[in-house]
């Protein structure tokens, strides 16, 4: 059986494995969830062994364990290193947005709904599937090593540092990640570029607690109205952020690239109805598509003070927090950014309040290079899997690891997402259609039958 | 046994069925909460039939039931209708802040600390303590009705309509509300005006979910930036409010009244001590105790928006929330106050996001005539309690039933507070001072005496 026949004949079971998969709540984030983040490892760690691999084990970290797992078998041919990740964005859901529950993963209109669905337990599924069905058709034509974290969602804070030790033994000729999207099934598109990020907490203080704003009120600054003063001056009213040197390293997009991006635009009307919103908004002199591809943002991701219950409270808030973070483009440096965030909100802060700006979480963009071998091979690929020749794409979100690891190991990376717009990944009812795990199994076998002919 | 000897040898009993009340977690504002607000009524009730009152109910609203109880033994003396609420404000503790249960009541130097322990179940207690003992000592001098309602935290929406349809039932001569302060237990001082309150919530929205922040950061209008630049819009750098009209009927304030306010200042260096913050705020042109007493304010008193939990999740919010007070003084209206914030953020509301301000609650502020013979006789009274003769003064705080009572039953009402300024009502470490609870109780006695004389 070839590993395409060995996919068809399987397609249940994988299907199965992955609704498995999919009902463990491995919230990275939250640290009540931390038992069930160690079992998701355990589980992929019991299926690795399951399909072949000779080597796997738990990399012990301070957090998380790192899946590792290797097959060697074929002396001589490439050695491919598969990254993905196996822990989730958290389900805050008080409006009950979910159609179902999002731990208990079900199939409805060709969509697998459940958290984590296409980011990544999906994705990283479909490689590992890819993977078995070459072995199990003994027409292995490659290497292989798995890297699987589990803290991609809470900033991957111990993979750096295992990537950095461990650069030989990790030592690869292509590096392929799963964690990104397509424009859509009928749109196939490879992403070249991935914008950085610098995730930030922003805490104003006044009282030392909370006061009844009748008695304090009018004669005590309110930490909430100084937080939100103080992020109002952040961006300028047509929507460019403020903050002195945050455009500074920003490079100018070439005419190809823009003539590149232009094959995927994003007009208005999609980007309503995929959204809901009354209109786009954004800096001024870029297309929609090109906002998102190449140019950095400051986002504000939550806030709270005071009191947020059911109904009234007359409190004056001892203190109001704002998450805050900044997708970064080539050349802008998350440290760099922190500390001009950092110095802005010191410098808005008048005397009548305190705040502290912490950085949580940071990860460098990334640009692969179009004209390389992989690339090309990628190409290939999708064009058999999905039927379509794809296009290349730079995407808004962030895969910090990619940058870390073409630094570490010196090898090209291929951002091999098979996710699509519209999935929704870190808000309610997550998807990943089945369309795109059979499209992605499909074009990730032929990927590896290129990339080890030319081994 | 005269009165003043009765409370004497009682006060551990007073003590234990002070605690016994206090144990009673009755949250209106809470729905989780109802049958506690319910169990707290029910204790009131048994406890008023045990002090002999003869008429006793529950009655039944909406929501919350209202206890009623009279006694009305006295022909010809004066009736004195005495208000209180047995609902408390909500305990949201996410740092820990209380020392101990909020509603495990403890005696810790010399104060009693639980929610509600000033406001308003300590300083309601004082009343019926104070009535107790004058019917169990045979010297009643007055007629006494009880008006004690269960949603003065939540807007006391059922009692409005409940004082209106009965007032020739709640006829008296004399209001009495035990639920304000005063300076301190040295420096004893009676209320004679309180602000009024609009309570509203401010809802920006704009995609119909969570989005990812890198997917749509920089193409949608973030509704936690839209709602932050509508808030810091309204105040200006010095602090004053800026939604047109907000000042329009806000009266001058005479010469006297800033002299007889003169007498109890809250200077800076106070403010801070008590507060905690590192400077004092507030309008230009205002000394601190006139802000307080005098000027209207806009307050945020909550603000809720995307992720809010440990770490961070990189969601673009669908919607984010503040709840907005604005504290009135005479002749503002609240109603009215709420339309000019609905018009301002809907003038300012971009066509990227819609926006919607909903009225909570409001309540009007009052003015209680310094020169009536029961102020006069206030004075006495607390002079006779707390050993000074007490100042008067004018509170930001808001008890609107005051005003409607006034205008419903067209009495005198006497604002008999027995709380102190750092009581930190609704906020963490609540506590009644015992001195205060029994120098509240020698007052409330000789009023009711020199009420009665005059009868």
């Amino acid at each position: 059986m070839n590993p395409y026949e060995y996919v068809e004949t399987h397609r249940d079971a994988f299907l199965d494995e992955l609704f498995e998969f999919l009902r463990i709540p491995s919230i990275s984030t939250l640290s009540e969830h931390a038992a069930d983040v160690r079992r998701a490892a355990e589980w992929l760690k019991a299926h690795l062994e399951g399909i072949g691999m000779t080597h796997v084990e738990l990399v012990e970290t301070a957090r998380h364990p790192i899946v590792y797992a290797e097959w060697l078998g074929a002396p001589g041919a490439p050695t491919v290193l598969i990254y993905g990740h196996y822990d989730v964005q958290p389900v805050d859901d008080p409006e009950g947005q979910w159609q179902s529950d999002p731990f208990e993963p079900v199939l409805r209109d060709g969509n697998i709904y459940a958290r984590g669905a296409t980011d990544d337990k999906g994705q990283t599924l479909t490689q590992i599937k890819a993977i078995q069905a070459l072995l199990a058709s003994g027409q292995m034509p490659i290497n292989v090593k798995f890297v699987i974290e589990g803290e991609e969602e809470s900033g991957s804070d111990n993979l750096y540092p295992f990537v950095d030790q461990n650069a030989e033994r990790l030592a690869a000729d292509v590096i392929v990640i799963s964690d990104t999207g397509m424009k859509s099934i009928d749109r196939p598109s490879v992403v070249y570029g991935l914008r950085g990020i610098a995730y930030m907490e922003i805490e104003v203080r006044g009282p030392r607690q909370d006061l009844h704003s009748g008695m304090y009120g009018g004669v005590v600054h309110n930490p909430a109205q100084a937080l939100v003063e103080i992020l109002a001056k952040m961006h300028d009213e047509q929507g460019r952020v403020t903050v002195p040197g945050f455009y500074d390293r920003v490079d100018e997009v070439s005419a190809e690239e823009r003539a590149e991006l232009a094959k995927t635009p994003l007009p208005e009307e999609q980007l309503r109805s995929e959204t809901g919103v009354p209109a786009a908004w954004g800096e001024p002199g870029f297309a929609i598509h090109e906002r998102l591809a190449f140019r950095p943002t400051l986002e504000i991701n939550g806030l709270v003070s005071g009191w947020t219950g059911e109904g009234a409270k007359t409190v004056l808030p001892a203190k109001a927090l704002a998450k805050v973070s900044c997708r970064l483009v080539p050349r802008q440096d998350p440290h760099e950014i922190f500390g001009l965030v950092r110095d802005f909100v010191r410098a808005q802060t008048p005397p009548t309040v305190t705040s502290e700006v912490r950085l949580l979480h940071h990860g460098m963009w990334a640009v692969v290079d179009l004209k390389s071998r992989e690339m090309q091979a990628a190409l290939q690929a999708y064009e058999f899997g999905f039927g379509k020749r794809p296009t290349f794409v730079r995407e808004g979100g962030s895969v910090p690891i990619v940058g870390a690891l073409q630094r570490a190991l010196q090898a090209p990376v291929v951002l091999m997402g098979f996710g699509q717009q519209d999935d929704n990944l870190h808000g309610p009812n997550e998807k990943f259609a089945l369309a795109c795990f059979e499209g992605g199994l499909r074009t990730t076998l032929r990927f590896y039958e290129l990339i080890g002919q030319r081994g």
